[in-house]
C-alpha cells in the first residue's frame, strides 16, 4: 500500500485533478440456480487499469466491479456487484455526480428468466433456458446524461467497426472502445490490447497492441485534449 | 517450491506410497459463443486440498482441473481442461492406471446443444438456450472399474442424504462426499467444509465442520483403514 501511495504521488502527470471518474469493471454472473450461472470471459484488467492510471492522473474514481480475481488499487472507492441488474444500480445511483463515466464492464446482456432457489436436478432430457434482455446500462442513462462524457466499449468478434458505430448512435456516447476479442494479445484476460477508437463523428484511430496501462492512458487522453 | 518441498518430506505419515490418485477439481465452463459461457461457483479448493494432502502423504497424483485460480501443489501431475467433455477425455484416459479417483470437480451436467461461433448479437427479444446433457463421468466410467477405489461428491442444496444415496448405486461408488453448498462455511469458495461420508453400505458418517485439508486428510484416511 505505501508503494501504491510512493507510484501514485510519483506520478507527474495530474491533469485529471477534481474529476469525478467512474468506471465499470469485470464480467456479471446471471444465476440459472444456487450453483449454476452464466458468465463472460471478462477478468477486468482492462477497467482496473484505467481505475489505476485514472487514481494516479490525479481523479477521483470509484471503481464498479463485478466478480473478479484482481486486487483493485488503493486510494480509490471500490463497489463490488455481482449480477447486471446489481451493475445497473449502482451506476445509476453515481451518474449524476460524475464527470466520466467509462463502462469497460462486460456487462451480461440476458439473465435466465426465473432463477432457480434450488440446484436443478439433471435428468435424462434435454433442458431449455429461457433468457431475458438485461437493461442496456449505457441506453438507460442517455437520457441523464448532461456534462458527462461517457466512454463505451465494443468486445466484438466481427464487423467490429460497423457495430461499434451503432452503438456510439444508439447511446449517445462521446466515444467507443473497440477491440476483436478473437484476436491473439487482445481482448479477455491477455496483458495487452489492440483497440480502436472511435468518435461520436466517426473519425476512428487505430492503435497497436499495447499493454492495458497505456491502453488505459490512452483512453484517459482523450478527457484532457 | 523448496518450501513445498521440505513440507513434502516432513509430513510423516506416508501412508499413501506407491498408490496412483487420480483427482478431479475445479468447475468446467460451457461455451455458449465466443464470449459468454455458462459455469457453476466451485473454485477448485477441494480437490486442490486433496492433491497437497496425498501428495505429502507419499502418493503418485495426477490432478485433473477445469478454470480456477488457484497454484495447483508442486510435485504432482497436472492436467488442465475447460469442458465436461475435456475432463470426461482426460479421466477415462487415465481411469485403467489409476488405483483410486476422487471425483471433487463439479462438471457441469449440460452444454449448450449447440456453440456459436461468433459473438451472438443482442436483440430486444428473449432468447432460448436449448441444453443437451454432458456425459457423467462417473456413470461411464463405472463399466472400466476393477481394483479402483472410486470416491464421488454430491454439491446438493436439497435432500442431501438421499440423492447422496442414489448416487452410489447408480454409479457404483465406493463413497460419496456429500456437503450442503447452502449453508455458510461449507461448499463452493469456502476454506472451510462440513461433509457427511457415505459408504456402499449406507452408513453415514457426519463431521464438524473442518478447514478444507483437515476434510481432505479424513477422505484419505477412507483408502488406509
Amino acid at each position: 500500500k505505501i508503494v501504491e501511495y510512493i507510484e501514485m504521488l510519483l506520478y507527474k502527470e495530474k491533469d485529471l485533478v477534481g474529476k469525478n471518474i467512474l468506471i465499470t469493471a469485470g464480467p456479471t454472473r446471471e444465476d440459472i440456480d444456487p450453483v449454476r450461472f452464466i458468465t463472460n470471459r471478462s477478468t477486468g484488467k482492462m477497467g482496473y487499469a484505467i481505475a489505476k492510471a485514472a487514481r494516479d492522473r490525479g481523479a477521483n474514481v470509484t471503481l464498479i466491479t463485478g466478480p473478479t480475481d484482481l486486487t483493485p488499487p488503493s486510494f480509490i472507492d471500490v463497489v463490488n456487484v455481482y449480477s447486471a441488474e446489481d451493475m445497473y444500480r449502482a451506476v445509476s445511483d453515481r451518474f449524476d455526480k460524475c464527470d466520466v463515466l467509462i463502462m469497460s464492464a462486460a456487462v451480461a446482456d440476458y439473465r435466465p428468466k426465473e432463477k432457480s432457489n434450488i440446484k436443478i436436478k439433471k435428468s435424462d432430457d434435454d433442458l431449455k433456458i429461457e433468457l431475458t434482455r438485461n437493461k442496456d446500462i449505457l441506453y438507460e442513462i442517455k437520457e441523464k446524461k448532461s456534462r458527462q462524457v461517457v466512454i463505451g466499449f465494443a468486445a466484438e468478434t466481427n464487423d467490429v467497426l460497423e457495430n461499434a458505430t451503432k452503438k456510439i448512435k444508439k447511446k449517445n456516447l462521446d466515444y467507443i472502445i473497440a477491440n476483436d476479442v478473437s484476436q491473439k494479445d487482445s481482448g479477455f484476460g491477455t496483458d495487452t490490447n489492440t483497440i480502436k477508437i472511435i468518435d461520436k463523428f466517426g473519425n476512428v484511430k487505430d492503435y497497436p497492441n499495447m499493454s492495458k496501462l497505456d491502453v488505459a492512458h490512452t483512453i484517459l487522453n482523450l478527457l484532457v485534449k
